[in-house]
Formats: C-alpha cells, sequence, structure tokens
C-alpha cells in the first residue's frame, strides 16, 4: 500500500491544528493596546505550540520519507499521533487563558507525553513493516531525542506544581532541543 | 478520469471534520481538574467519533486504492458520503453536551447509519463502474462487515430509548469491530 | 507552469468551504427533539450549500482536468472564483437563522450569481491561453448551463422580495439542473 | 528531500487561513439590510486580507515552483511564514471590528511587515541551498517588489497614528502592486 494518502491525510490534519488554534486567540473588542494585553499569554502558547506542531510535522515529513509503503497497523499509529496533536490546541488554549497556572501546564505536559509516546509508537510500527536492517530502522536509530523528551515532560508535568514557569521553561527546553532538525535520518538516507 | 483528486478532496474534508471536532470542546474558565470534570461526556463522544471518522477514512483509502477511475456518479455519491459525515460533529457534539441522554444518542446513531448506507451506496457505484470481475469488486465482495454495522445501528437507535448506555455499548463495539483492518481488500490486491 | 498545486490549492479551499458550513448549526442545550426544531431551516440551507459547492467543485475538477497549464491571469480568476465561494458559509448561516426571510434569500442569490459569473471568467481565461480551438475550449463550448444558471440567479434574487420560498425553490431547481454531470466535457475529452 | 510535501503542507495551511477568516463574519440576528451595516469594515478588512494571503499563495507558488529540493533551514524557513500569515486572521479580524482605527490598523501592518520579512528569509534560504548561480536564484533577482513593500509597511505603520484611512490606503497599493504577477520568475523558467 503506497504511503501517498497517508502523508496528504496526515499533511491536511496538522495543518488544520496548526491554524486553528489562533481562533482560541479571540479578537478583543477594544481598539487600544491595552485591550491586547490579556491576549499575551494566549499568544505565547500559540507561538509555543506552533513550534511544537510544526517540529511534529517536520520529524513525520523525515520519518515518513524514508519510509517505502504502509500496512494497517501504521495507518492506525498514525491517527492515535494524530488524535494527541489534535488536543494541543484545547491544552493550548487552556493553558494561555489561565496564565500558565498549575494544572493547565500540567496538563499541557501530558497531552505532548501521549504524542510523543504515540510518535514512538508510529516509529516502532514502521520500523516493523520494513526491517531492522531497512534504511528507514538505521535512520530512527535508537531515537534518543525521542527518549529524552519524554523524560523531560515526565519532569515537567511533575514542576508544574511546584513552579509552573519552570515547567514551561523545560517544554521550551524540548522544542529547542528539537528545532535543530534531525541530521540521523538526513545522513542515513544519503549513504 | 482520474482518482486522485477525488482522494484528495475526500482526504482534505475528513481531515477537518476530525480536526473541527475539538473545536466543541470549549476551553474552560476556571483552572482546576473540576473545571474539565464537565468536559469528560464532551472528550468521550469526540474519542469515538475520532475512531469512527478514522475508520471510514481507512476503508475510504482502501476502497479507492482498489479502484481505477471514476465517473460522475462515483463523485456524487462520495459527497453523498461526505455530507453525512459532515453532521458526525454536530451530533458528536449533542451528545456530549448532554451527557448521552436517549435522543442524542439515538441521532448519533442515525448519522452514522446514514453515512454506512451512503458508504454502502460508493461501494456499488464503484463495483458498476469497474465490472463485477474486476479486483475491486472481489475486494469489496458481501461487504458482511458493512451490512452487520448497519443492522447494529438500527438496534442501537431503538436501544437509545431504552437505556442509552447500552446504545453507546453498541457503537463502541462496531468501532471495534472495524477498527480490526480490512485485509480481504489487501489479500485481494495481491492476489 | 503547472496545474497541480492550483488543483490542491482549490481542493483545500473548497474542502473547508464545505465543512466548516456545519459550525453555523450550533449544538442546542435542550435534549429533546424540540431543541432541533430551530435548527431546520439552518440544516436545510446546509444541505442547499453544500449541494451547491459540490457542484462548483465537480465542475472545477472536471474543467481542470481538461486543461493542461496555468498562468497568472487563471490563478487570479481561480483565487476570484474561491472569494465568492468562500462567502457561501456567511449567506448560508443568514438565511438559515431567519427562515428563508427576503432580504438573506436575496443576499444568498447574489453570492451565487457572483460565483456563477467568477466561474465564467475563470473558463473564459482557461480557453485564452489554450486557444479557441483547444479540447478544453470545445469542451467547455458555449456554456448554456453556466448561462441559463445566471439568468435563473437575477429572476430568484428579484422574486425574493416577493416570494422567497419561490426564490428558493429556483435555487433548489438550477442545483437539480447542475446535479446532472457536465457530460459534454467527458464526452469531448474521449473523442 | 523532495519539495512536495512542503507545498502541500503549505497549501493545506494557506488554504485554511484564507477561509477562516471569513468565520470572523459573524452572522448577524437581524433580516434587513441594516443587520449588515457593521459588517461593512470586517468585510473590506476581509477581502483586502484574501487579496493579501491570495498574493503570497501566488508568490509562494511561484518560487517553490523555481525550487528542485529542500533542507531544514528551508522547512523552517517555510514554517517562519506560515506563523506570521497565521496571524492575518486575527488582525484582519481586529481591524474590521474596530472600523479601522489606529491601533489595529498599526498592527496590522506589523503583521504583514513580519510576514515580508519572513517571506524574504525564505527566499534566502532557498537561494543558498539552490546556489547564486541556480535559475531560482535569477528568478528571485535583487526582489524590488518585495523590499519596497516592506518600506511601504513601515510608513504605512507610522501613518496610522495619523490617518488610519492613509495607512490603509498604503496597504491597497502595495496589494495592487502585487497583483500584477511576478513575470520576472516566469521569464527566468522559460528563458
Amino acid at each position: 500500500m503506497g504511503k501517498g494518502r497517508l502523508e496528504a491525510f496526515s499533511d491536511g490534519v496538522i495543518a488544520i491544528i496548526i491554524t486553528i488554534m489562533v481562533l482560541e486567540m479571540k479578537v478583543p473588542h477594544g481598539e487600544d493596546l491595552a485591550a491586547l494585553r490579556p491576549l499575551v499569554p494566549v499568544f505565547v502558547s500559540y507561538a509555543l505550540s506552533f513550534v511544537y506542531v510544526g517540529i511534529y510535522w517536520n520529524n513525520h515529513h523525515h520519518m515518513l520519507h524514508a519510509a517505502r509503503q504502509v500496512n494497517g497497523a501504521i495507518l492506525w499509529a498514525n491517527l492515535h499521533l494524530l488524535f494527541w496533536l489534535s488536543l494541543v490546541p484545547f491544552v493550548t488554549g487552556w493553558m494561555g487563558e489561565n496564565h500558565f497556572s498549575a494544572m493547565p501546564v500540567a496538563l499541557y505536559g501530558v497531552v505532548l507525553l501521549m504524542a510523543g509516546m504515540a510518535y514512538y509508537v508510529l516509529a516502532q510500527a514502521l520500523i516493523r513493516h520494513h526491517g531492522a536492517d531497512s534504511a528507514l530502522a538505521k535512520a530512527i536509530g535508537r531515537d534518543f531525542k525521542g527518549r529524552i523528551s519524554v523524560a523531560f515532560y515526565c519532569v515537567a508535568i511533575a514542576l508544574s506544581f511546584i513552579n509552573a514557569w519552570l515547567a514551561l521553561g523545560v517544554y521550551v527546553l524540548v522544542a529547542a532541543m528539537w528545532l535543530i532538525p534531525d541530521r540521523r535520518i538526513e545522513r542515513a538516507l544519503e549513504a
């Protein structure tokens, strides 16, 4: 089975997720800068989530690029990942509206954690289908960044209840770590 | 006429349907876990509908994969299916907001029933166009799962007025039955 | 310049237009059938607009299928068509919310009229680019159905202020006329 | 790395941006023309933004058409452009709701300015990857229109606080300048 429609459908869903998040930034009634002030945390959480969803699209793009075909298990592992990503707009809005208070910041981490684990499951399904000796399997490798991200999310969830800003700092740190594109897969493909 | 744009358009519509459903989960104003409690049934119905729309995308993907070309009747049979799927976010929201009371649960079943019948009509239009001896026709076969689903939806609609939770259980059962990917089409294509 | 991205972008916009219209059907708070009654006109106008947008997608699909390449003028003629189609959700919602009263029904016709004229402009831009002797030009021909639709919309706009239901009847009639797929282009392509 | 998915994802995001803007035009409750009057500035700002987003799609289409492949830096430069474009619906709604008062008109210009600079960064990333002697680099050239647009946006932002209508006039002027399609790239490709 070809991977074309899986990529097209994922592109569609991720494009919608990344765009409808902006609808949480409700247009204010006032016409001065003060009217925008309550939106600052909403904007900050929007920008953070935009980067995260962008990272997922980027990595998804790289991983599927290395794949040759898909099966039923991969289709569902992919939908499972999209499910958790589809909750990002909700937790982004909740975190922004409540100015980064403990529970919303923790729940934001939970959704990131679930998405991270869903990405891992998808990677494993792809490796199983292509074989442990495939270029794809070598490219994904031990997925050090994926594992450490999941650990960081757990730390951030715990930190939320001590100091939500520290937890937010961890989310920014993980995003920064991923912004560096995944050279491993690029290198493996070139080799 | 090629099937490429039909697939692309369907992917777009299904991607939007599966994603805008999450907009029914309105961001609560409170910042504690209690603020999320009223959203639990909304979340449950969202997750169920996500799986259902995912199943439709999956089966649509398989069926169109086996198709070679489309005609006007197929284009409209496809739009008819998308019409009923487009109502899923509405009935999902209504069912979630009313905590699975009788009428919304029944209407949810009606929309699933109409979508199931529209899928059947689309399959028949494809078979007529490709011929009863085509690989596609053999792959779709008697569509036992499709027929039994429609029967189950009718049972669930009736059950809604006796016990809505039983009806919901039937919906979960049908979804579980479909989560097992349609090996018939995969097998027929390989043969 | 290839036509691939023009088709993909148009598919995306039309898919979003056809799907976000359903968001105008706000989930009611009540849980019985009576709660749905105020939504009946909204649903009827949604179904009508779904068919209209479906017709535009269908005809757009056929026309672009016959095209070989695009230029700047065609890109903008296409965006112009998408602009008027993007107003369909707004007039659909207004017409539904006001139970088919005169002014909303007339404005609905105005948007259909503008979209019809924009489609004509796009067809002419395509013919100019491909030449009057091209298969595309022959396929589009004198576009009898397109011209008569525009005349019907004008009649319906005038009728709205006499009897809005008559105007609505004209919209249904025009939609029915288009539901029959455009065999001319199919025939010309086959020849 | 192929450019196909980058184009598809950008098409998706831009299609959603251009379409969800119309959701800011809330359906009014009244049924006469007077009910539409408060929507006139919202409609005007919607039409202006539709043209701007259309211009970006058009230019993006041309530029990527001339590109042969993409790398990580290009992916992120593209997401950066999409980020600023995703804010267009918000500033469009704010400007429309406040009838073109100073601050919203200025912020509209800021978002256009950031998008213009993001487009420049993307063009540079593409040139770096394809080489200064590539057809792409020659096609983009010194990008006179891009540079002058950025200068105009700065002027308009300053003008907003003197006379917002003058600033709006500058936005319309820049849009008109871009509506003339970018013949340089077309010519360079043909040569």
